[in-house]
C-alpha cells in the first residue's frame, strides 16, 4: 500500500526480496507509527530473527517472510552436491519454523516452497524454483487479499461509518490485507466513508498500526478508547463493524480474534449493527469441534499495567500506569459465536458462519 | 479508608480540615497510585484550586472540600461587622463554585452550610456554625457510604469474583466510598473474594485508583483491559459488576458514568450477571425525563492518543502511543438503560431501577 515519506507517496509491500543482494526487505513494524524504515536481512538466520522479534508479524506477512527466508537459504548454498543441499535446506527450514513455534503461517508457507523445488533435478534448478515458489506464495497473498476486498468493499456504501478492531491490515500480511481490504477497495471506487479504529489495548495495534495504515492511505478515521464503542453504536453512529481473525472454526462458524472482539460482537448485535469477518482461507481450522477447545494464550501482566509510547523528549519508552502494587489477568484472544457474526468475508465470496461446512469445497477443505 | 505507610497502616479520609491552621487537607490524587501524599490549603483560594486541578476529585469528595472550603473562608473573616461578613462568605461561595463550573455537588454542599449558618447571630456564632455544618456534610457522606455498603454487602459471598469499572471508591468522597463500599463491608464481615478492576481507558482510574485502594485494604483483585470482560464472563469467572454512576434519573432509572460502563452492562445481560449501581441520594436527577437529554461530554483526544505513567527513570511522564498523524473521539460518559440494571443500591437499600419513582419520597425527591 502507500507509504508518504520524503514528500512523496511510494507504493510498499510489508514483505519482499531482493535478488541481488539475496536478503529479504521488511517494514520494521516495530517502530511504527513513530519511524518507517525498511530493514534488509542479509542471512536466513537473520530472516528467522525478524519474524521471532516481530519486526514483522501478522499471518500473512510472517508466512512470506519463511517462504523467502528458505528460498534466501537454499540461494546461500554453495557446496558439492544434493545431498549436503538437502541436509541444508533441513536446517533453514527448522531455524524459520522456530522462530515463531505456535504460528501455523510460516510451515504451511514453507511446505508450499519445499513442494515446488522437488520438481527441480540439479541444486541450481530447486534454488531458482524456491525463489519462483516464494514470489508465488507472496503473491498468491496478495490477489487472496485483493479478492476480499473485492467482495467486501460492497458493505460498505457512501456516508457509512465502519468500526475495526486491532490490526488485520496490510501491514500483517504482505498487502491489501482483511479487514482493511474491504475499505481501500471501497476507496478506490470513489466511496466517502468514516473508520473508528479500536485502540485496541492492552498493546494498542488500532491506535498505532491501523490508524497509521488509513492515515498513509487518507482514509478518513478517529481513534477511540475501546470502552467508547458501545456509546457509539447506541447513538447511531457506527454503521458496520469490520474485523479480522486468528482462527475461524471451518464447522461450527466460530471465530477466535484478540480479546475484545467479542464485546464488539455482542454490542453490534444487540444494535442490529452488521459484524463481518474478513480472512484468507489459511485462516479456517477444519478440526477444532468447539470455539471452546481453542487455546487462549494468557500474556505478561505487564501489557496491562502501562504501556508503550514517545515522550516529550522524542524517546520510546514504557510507562507504567497502574498502580505498582497490582497484578493483571490479560487473556490475548477472544472467542465469538457464530450466532453474532453476520457474515465472514473470504476470497471465495462472503458466507453466512453457518453456511461454511456446507461450503467447505469451496472454502479449501481437503478431506 | 487504610493506608499503608511508613511500615503500618494508618487511616485516612479523603478531605478533612485542620481548625488548628484553619486548612483544608487533602489527598493529592494527580500523584496517586505512584505516590501518597497529603496537601493542605491554607485559604479558601487554595482549595478552590485543588477542586479546580482535580487534586481532589469525585461527587463527596469536592463536595466535602467546598463546603470546608466556605467554612476556611468564613473563619478567615477579621472585619467590622455582618455585613462585609456576607460580602466576602458571597466572595468564597462564587470562588469555590467556580472551580468545577459543570459539577453539582459543590454549589448542593455549600447551600447546606449556608442553611446552617443562617442560625447564628454574630459573626463568631456563623463562623461556629459553617464549620460545625461542613464537618456534619462530610460525616453524612461517611454514614451514607457505610449505609451502601452494608445493603450492598448482601450481594457478595465467599468465592465470588466481582467485577468494577472507574473509580467510585473512598477517594471519590470522603471515605468508603458507593461503588466500592459493598466490597470493604463484606471483608469486614470475613467474606473472601475476588475483584477484577477494569483499567477504564483512557484516564485508567480503575488500574490507577481502584487498584491503588483495594491493594491498600488487602483486597484480592486484578486489573484487566476493558477488552477483556467479556471473555471472562463468557468463561464463567464474574458472579457481579458493581459500578457507580455520575447521575440517575429518578424517573427512568437510567444510569450516565464513565465511557464503557454501558458496554459492561449489555455483557452482563447476555451472561445474566447480576449489574448492580451504587450511589449515594445526591446522584438522583429527579428532572430529566430521558437518558438521552443528559450531555455527554466530549473530552480532549490526548487522553486516547496517550498515556500517563512512570518511565524506567521514576519520571511522571506521558507518552503518546498513537499514530502521531491521526485523531480521536473520546466521549467521557454512556447512558445505561433501566432494563439493563439488576438493582441500585442507596443508602435506603437495594431498589429496582424501575421502582425508583414509585419510591420517590425514601429516597429524597422534594416535589
Amino acid at each position: 500500500m502507500n507509504v508518504f515519506r520524503r514528500g512523496r507517496t511510494e507504493h510498499f509491500r510489508t514483505v519482499t526480496f531482493d535478488a541481488g543482494t539475496n536478503s529479504v526487505r521488511l517494514i520494521e513494524q516495530r517502530l511504527l507509527p513513530h519511524e518507517f524504515k525498511i530493514i534488509a536481512t542479509k542471512d536466513f538466520r537473520a530472516t528467522a530473527r525478524a519474524i521471532a522479534s516481530m519486526t514483522v508479524r501478522g499471518a500473512g506477512a510472517i508466512g512470506a517472510a519463511a517462504a523467502y527466508g528458505l528460498a534466501q537459504g537454499a540461494l546461500a548454498f554453495r557446496g558439492p552436491g544434493p545431498k549436503k543441499f538437502f541436509k541444508h535446506g533441513n536446517l533453514v527450514f527448522k531455524t524459520l519454523a522456530e522462530a515463531r513455534p505456535t504460528a501455523v503461517d510460516p510451515v504451511n508457507a514453507m511446505n508450499d516452497v519445499c513442494r515446488q523445488m522437488k520438481a527441480g533435478k540439479t541444486v541450481a534448478e530447486q534454488q531458482s524454483l524456491a525463489l519462483a515458489a516464494a514470489e508465488e506464495f507472496a503473491n498468491e497473498d496478495v490477489r487472496h487479499c485483493g479478492e476480499i476486498g473485492r467482495h467486501g468493499a460492497r458493505l460498505i456504501r457512501n456516508g457509512m461509518n465502519i468500526l475495526t478492531h486491532c490490526n488485520a491490515g496490510w501491514l500483517a500480511f504482505v498487502d491489501i490485507g482483511t479487514a482493511t481490504a474491504p475499505l481501500y477497495a471501497a476507496q478506490s471506487q470513489g466511496k466517502k466513508f468514516h473508520v473508528f479504529c479500536d485502540e485496541t489495548r492492552p498493546r494498542s495495534q488500532g491506535a498505532t498500526l491501523t490508524a497509521w495504515e488509513l492515515a498513509q492511505q487518507k482514509i478518513s478515521h478517529e481513534i477511540i478508547a475501546d470502552n467508547a464503542a458501545g456509546h457509539l453504536m447506541q447513538r447511531g453512529k457506527i454503521d458496520r463493524v469490520i474485523v479480522g481473525s486468528d482462527r475461524v472454526l471451518g464447522r461450527t462458524g466460530e471465530v477466535a480474534n484478540k480479546i475484545g472482539t467479542y464485546t464488539k460482537a455482542v454490542l453490534a448485535a444487540r444494535h442490529k449493527i452488521p459484524f463481518y469477518v474478513a480472512i484468507p482461507l489459511s485462516t479456517i481450522d477444519w478440526n477444532l469441534k468447539r470455539g471452546f477447545e481453542i487455546p487462549i494464550e494468557e500474556r505478561h501482566g505487564h501489557e496491562v499495567l502501562g504501556a508503550w509510547g514517545i515522550t516529550s523528549s522524542g524517546k520510546r519508552e514504557y510507562v507504567r500506569v497502574a498502580n505498582p502494587g497490582s497484578g493483571a489477568c490479560n487473556p490475548g484472544f477472544d472467542v465469538t459465536p457464530a450466532e453474532l457474526i453476520t457474515g465472514i468475508v473470504t476470497p471465495t465470496g462472503i458466507f453466512k458462519p453457518k453456511e461454511f461446512w456446507e461450503n467447505r469445497h469451496r472454502l479449501g477443505f481437503k478431506g
